[in-house]
């Protein structure tokens, strides 16, 4: 056989594929920013730079001073030649920070994701996993083989009856939620959670990707605060990318739960190290944090601030419970239109369409950064109102976007 | 139900597997290397530094520019912030280096794989996949929910079998292998290969982690060096953590199936974006390679020179097709000792046991780094041999093995 082009041939299905996408108005491209964005480009409100650190010159010493330390990689897998002294610090410092015994780095926080719930998890398991958890999480049940059931977004009942109900032989059970779901800014019932898993003896794993430096004491993360660090029935991941500004994730719990994880779990046997430059940026982040714990506090009231602004004028925004917030758009092509608006009056804010949405309904989304004034966070608002569809306002996107799904 | 601790609780499981791990010689623990030992420690074989150049002061220099120019980390995911033009000039140089059409930049190799196989394959799809395949590729098998068949090792005829004998309503199929694969270092058959898939309408997927930098013209790795790179039906993946010295992987391809990854590939989509110091580093290494192509050759041929004094010496190392050379151990046991004692000689090597190893026979792995001398080389060889145990020579190893496991 003779490939004469992607029309024809084995990837010959992507043309027709992208016509769909493009139809639903769900095809991405990408929009490459320059370094001088950051100065004289729009005002970023898209990423997850809840605490404004990953610019921040402390913490990019941080990250120069240990590539010139270690070198630009880690140089294999951490169980090879790819653990360095400097993980481990981070490892120790992360763990006490958060409350929990230890704690495992990994090169994401997918990745940490994807281990925590392959390695706790298996054939003989059950899990019981929000409806709007992270796509991470919801691979890490696919790649666990476990059975899994999906209960209603923050619904700790439907838990407490998934795991009821579970089958004799299902020897091992886990509860997974976000803390605080990425795409609403909305937080779990964790007390609620707690219980039902207790009452059922399942383990509880965490992700507090977005609560961890935003939430609870100092930014100790929602876990921290809703008194269940270091439980023996708790495991939790955040990660490093976000309030801390670097890259990667970590997988906190346990002793013994992390020593399996180092034996066992795939995405940390098999892959390379984190970066000394993320470890080590990371490691500054955290100790900034500590020396000013009012960040984490500075980035929730922003929200608030946001929040307020954007429902006063007939917007539909969650309320947010940590550094996001969201705002319902009436459609995929309506949030790309609404936010492409928004950057040209010089706001950045993030446009999120299925199927990164759980529920279907577009969205943009906002993140409250701590190191904004009073005045830029107005500024951004009147921007997403003076920008908003007519049919965004006042419950109209609510109202209509079933029917336009 | 009060949780009194992890020997009991949702997590009492544990205990018990780390009892059978460790009486199976497969328990493992974190050694981190402090930052002196790069200088004053033990010659360095054990990561996949191909080039060296993970200390390299160009390479360096590139992972602190990065950063302080853009930042400690790319704030976002792809799609929203995460996107800088530092990304986008590595993506065009990687593949204008490898002769494909377009790249697209991970976080890990392992998140490339996973993308490139959830993004190609689907319920609809049948893979056929090496037995001897990267945990990453055998992940993303699994989460693709394609058809799986596992061929026997480096067998293309296999290949050609399962992919005939599809059943009629499977669209789509993909071949799936290593280039070179991790363990032993031995090169797939890849012109049979691609002849497999032609033959029967599959698109070809390989993962060049341990080709890129080390094989071909220049280092322009093993698919490229077969005459496949850019053609219409196949995608290649690369890691920038190993021959480059940083993080990161990299899946390449006709421009139709990069830009289907940008949309729907989720470990693409919900992932925060490399890190610029990573992104940094490895568009510096890939400059440097350009300059200086030598440095890829010297990888191979410093692969050989050890492969030549450790079968001299009657130890069972497969003949070596890139820069690893591997080197049969009678035991898990057996070979964390072994390593233990090049280590105390001064070496350090890779200890690879179950579930590392596709065959279940543990080994010693060593990396032959295109930096070092032929005397280093030597010294290396001589340390290995030393230490080896007497079940190891002349072909122990590999008679014992299967009794053992």
């Amino acid at each position: 056989m003779t490939v004469t082009g992607t029309s024809e041939g084995p990837f010959g299905w992507i043309g027709a594929e992208r016509d769909r996408l493009r139809g639903a108005g769900l095809e991405r491209g990408l929009r490459p920013r320059t370094a001088d964005e950051a100065d004289a480009g729009p005002l970023d409100l898209a990423g997850n730079d809840y605490l404004g650190l990953s610019r921040h010159p402390e913490v990019v010493a941080a990250a120069t001073g240990a590539a010139r330390r270690w070198g630009a990689g880690a140089t294999g897998s951490r169980l090879v030649s790819g653990s360095t002294t400097l993980h481990a610090e981070l490892e120790a410092e992360l763990a006490e920070f958060t409350g929990f015994e230890n704690a495992l780095v990994f090169s994401s926080g997918y990745a940490a994701n994807l281990a925590a719930l392959t390695a706790l998890a298996g054939r003989d398991a059950l899990i019981v996993s929000d409806a709007a958890n992270h796509a991470s999480l919801i691979d890490g049940c696919r790649l666990s083989r476990a059975a899994v059931a999906v209960a209603p977004h923050a619904d700790p009942w439907a838990v407490a009856g998934a795991l009821a109900g579970r089958a004799p032989g299902v020897r091992r059970a886990l509860a997974v939620s976000d803390t605080v779901f990425s795409v609403d800014g909305n937080a779990a019932p964790l007390p609620a959670l707690a219980a039902a898993a207790r009452a059922h003896g399942a383990a509880l794993v965490l992700d507090d990707a977005h609560g961890f430096g935003v939430v609870g004491e100092g930014g100790r993360g929602a876990v921290h605060a809703a008194g269940l660090a270091g439980a023996a029935d708790v495991v939790a991941t955040v990660t490093l990318s976000k309030a801390l500004g670097a890259q990667g994730g970590a997988v906190l719990g346990p002793a013994p739960v992390i020593a399996h994880l180092v034996s066992t779990a795939r995405t940390f046997v098999f892959d390379t190290g984190l970066a000394p430059a993320a470890a080590g940026a990371a490691l500054g982040a955290l100790r900034l944090l500590r020396r000013e714990p009012e960040r984490a506090a500075r980035a929730g009231e922003a929200a608030r601030l946001l929040h307020g602004r954007l429902t006063a004028a007939g917007l539909a925004a969650a309320r947010p419970d940590a550094a996001v917030v969201s705002v319902r758009a009436p459609s995929p092509g309506a949030a790309v239109r609404w936010a492409a608006d928004c950057r040209r009056a010089g706001l950045a804010v993030g446009c999120f369409r299925p199927p990164s949405v759980p529920d279907g309904v577009s969205r943009l989304r906002l993140s409250a950064r701590a190191d904004l004034a009073a005045g830029e966070l107005a500024r951004a608002a009147g921007i997403v109102v003076a920008t908003a569809p007519r049919e965004a306002v006042d419950g109209g996107a609510v109202r209509e976007s079933p029917a336009r799904r």
